[in-house]
């Protein structure tokens, strides 16, 4: 089935079919905009894919809603049925989508490209772009403005740089790559050799490489590598504000969440998951679709398959079991001090706890 | 009372009028600058905000000192009583700040602003800036370089935006918001639907909504919502490196500290507090007036007024208990062997702990 | 000894007597580049700085090796003895460096240099650089791109400022400082008066004083002093995402590691060391050659050469010993709790563990 994006209404029907599912209720009804499940009003489009909201089922004033198989709406809701809603709503929002910045094909007046510089015809470099000697921009791909390409630096086709990204010399990055706001990909990796003088700076010769499809976020940084290569597999994506360090290797289809960090050569399998402020040391191994907990703090291997949660990390049953015994630990200890008495800790006076 | 700013001196009385406190001492002391209690010397005033820096007022070589009511100092130090020092420390730092940077009335040359934009009179413009088109920028507005106002975005009246500051097309700053350099306002969010492909990218075609007197970090990030909003309450304040995830929601009054990260949907009531590096997991509830933990782990939703902290966040109190509890494990742990017997853990083997 | 960097290639014999080392087996063997030990191919020299890497001795095919005395290579692997094979590695490095990006001297024709700015004849001031009124950029200094300097900001001789650089009025860095892309400093620092009408700001009119040798990671934040200075001591090391707030002071020869972060006013002493996410309060004083373990929480002073972790950090050991005794917790509670009864905690249900 195809939609022209940008039309501004569409029906129900139209809908149902852009995304395979099946409407419950008027295929005429007319969907002008995408809205929460709180907010949606007449004419706006909902979606049910976190349980947390269900209870909105009943009191939403939305024109119609993306649902599940099994979950059970009001009679006088419009309904669109879907295996998966939330994929579902990805397909909706490319129609309401305003698109990113609009930038004219060709290279800004207040741009600063070098002469040396190969930048594919319908490419846009946008005002305040600088781009170094012996660089590329691939066909169709947008700079948006106040962004810097090192030299001999390349950047892919249909990729999509938002304003201050920072692409260091030699970097590269694949097609379709999405960069957010200010990301840096290519600066110096910490590396320093202690000596009599104090630190001694190891330079950072090696690259970034940015597979195919990856999206990088906003003040997230990758660093170069010493030597070789910083890799940032395909389709994997890097929230805002994540940190990567030198030598670090990403497989495929992975996702980091925001402010988790990542040490210097650990390198993470395939589809593997990072939960937010996750922070892992260096030159271990992650397994693949292996899953990090928010604010982990990861200082081992870890198996493929394998969920780790807590500090230091542990699988993730096992923290929770941890955690289950610490609720109960002040309570049993108080207990406990009945029967094997008092600790040299207790003598030491109140003040300390 | 009215003073001048940047008349460069002023006498102790003038001071003491300035903040509504009363001189102890003579009223005629020049005051030249103001400086920590460590460092100040003559022709300097001085605070004492924090109570740990009290033996100091023995000591310090200061003009004059703001001092709450209570607290003695030495017979020859001038002094001016004052409810709440800090609050005098912000009123007189007002008479000897320098201001923000210098930027003339207008559109700098070496800007970039789209036509169809639309510029108060009085607003600046600085140059490297980017603004695009239906924008709009306030009057008495500065933005002070190489910053990118993205299309139909708008900024209101009385702004200060620092270097290097994007604001994403459609989102609105209100009056009197400051943006320190770097930080990032209506990057796409980060979501995507799990598919057999790899993630799909669903659309962010949300906002954000700064409101009135807002004041935002360097190098923060505040992601555009999915769709509707992500919002910032009036009066609140974020600190530098802080992530606010799509379709949150901060309510007025509230402060988050350096580092700290909200993830997707969740909702701060008015004046809440979070610490640094603190987290918080998605589609929480956070109550008014609700404070939590520098590096707490928020995993649940917090009730007003509460205090929470440690990971994952508990009531302040139980935390205490149990890292009180924690410390005396070792020692009780080895009697309670004792009692029960070895573990087979221990029967592992040394290398494990 | 003396080698002109950038020739390409170099024998071993060369590279050798460049490092101060001593070659086992042939000196004439070719060097073209650098390479880790898993990657290096013949004609690449590789080293082993982490004991982890060593058994890809008996695998590696580089052309040879750095290695400390007393490891055993295979024979046919030519070798360069050092003592400090990490430290040897920055040496060689040096000779394989394509160097920071190629910028003529000057001011280039789309930066912005307010005219009362004093700019060394051969410091060189890329595109899109914004010079405020009464700056100093010093000798053979390079500004890259898209940065700023503030009004009556200093920048000493031989720096390097990577694009999208903020350094605020007033603040002032040394000789040899490195500053990666994105770096903010000199923001305000994070200081507001509670009063009826909600936070008032106070004025951050101090600033930041960057020594000499110092290098900052992309996308850190340096805030301002409130009044006075913030200080980063000479040769300190601050990696990419670091936040380090107002009136903090930092000794000589510390190492802060990504996403770490210092609340304002605490104090490092020489040579302190912060591992990746560690977080400390403000007003704290942390001693001489001190570490702090990645992701611990700091709330108390540090004592000089200590090491401390955990949240809340505790002396290494003894973290050690509370972390064992946790991993040994619930088998030891379950135990317990035969002896001393079920804890009300347990009568509450399932849902809660």
């Amino acid at each position: 089935v195809s939609l022209e994006p940008g039309r501004g209404e569409y029906t129900l029907g139209e809908i149902a079919d852009w995304v395979g599912g099946t409407v419950v209720g008027s295929p005429a009804t007319p969907i002008r905009a995408v809205a929460g499940i709180e907010e949606a009003g007449p004419g706006e489009l909902t979606f049910l894919a976190n349980p947390k909201y269900r209870a909105w089922l009943a009191k939403t004033r939305a024109g119609a809603v993306l649902l599940a198989p099994g979950i059970e709406a009001r009679d006088d809701l419009a309904v669109v049925r879907t295996e998966n809603p939330y994929a579902a709503l990805a397909k909706v929002l490319v129609l309401f989508d305003p698109g990113a910045p609009d930038l004219p094909d060709g290279v800004h007046p207040q741009a600063c490209v070098a002469s040396e510089a190969e930048i594919a015809a319908d490419a846009a470099i946008g005002p305040g772009v600088v781009v170094g000697r012996g660089a590329s921009v691939g066909a169709r791909t947008r700079l948006i403005g106040n962004s810097t390409i090192g030299e001999s630096a390349s950047v892919g086709g249909d990729c999509l740089l938002y304003p201050g990204v920072y692409v260091g010399a030699r970097c590269r990055l694949g097609d379709r790559v999405i960069v957010q706001p200010g990301a840096i990909i290519g600066a110096d990796g910490f590396g320093y050799a202690p000596s009599e003088g104090g630190y001694r700076k190891i330079p950072q010769i090696g690259i970034v490489i940015v597979e195919d499809d990856v999206e990088i976020g906003a003040n997230a940084c990758i660093d170069r590598a010493t030597v070789g290569a910083t890799r940032i597999g395909r389709g994997t994506k890097i929230d805002n504000l994540v940190q990567v360090a030198h030598n670090v290797a990403i497989g495929p289809g992975s996702a980091l969440a925001a402010q988790a960090g990542v040490a210097g050569s650990t390198r993470l399998g395939k589809g593997v998951r990072l939960g937010g402020q996750a922070g892992l040391v260096g030159h271990l191994r992650v397994g693949d679709g292996a899953s990090v907990g928010a604010q982990a703090g990861v200082i081992g291997d870890v198996a493929a398959g394998e969920t780790v949660s807590g500090y230091p990390a542990r699988p993730h049953r096992e923290a929770m079991r941890v955690e289950a015994a610490m609720r109960r630990l002040p309570e049993l200890v108080r207990r406990l001090k009945r029967l094997v008495g008092a600790t040299p800790e207790d003598q030491k006076g109140q003040d300390e706890s």
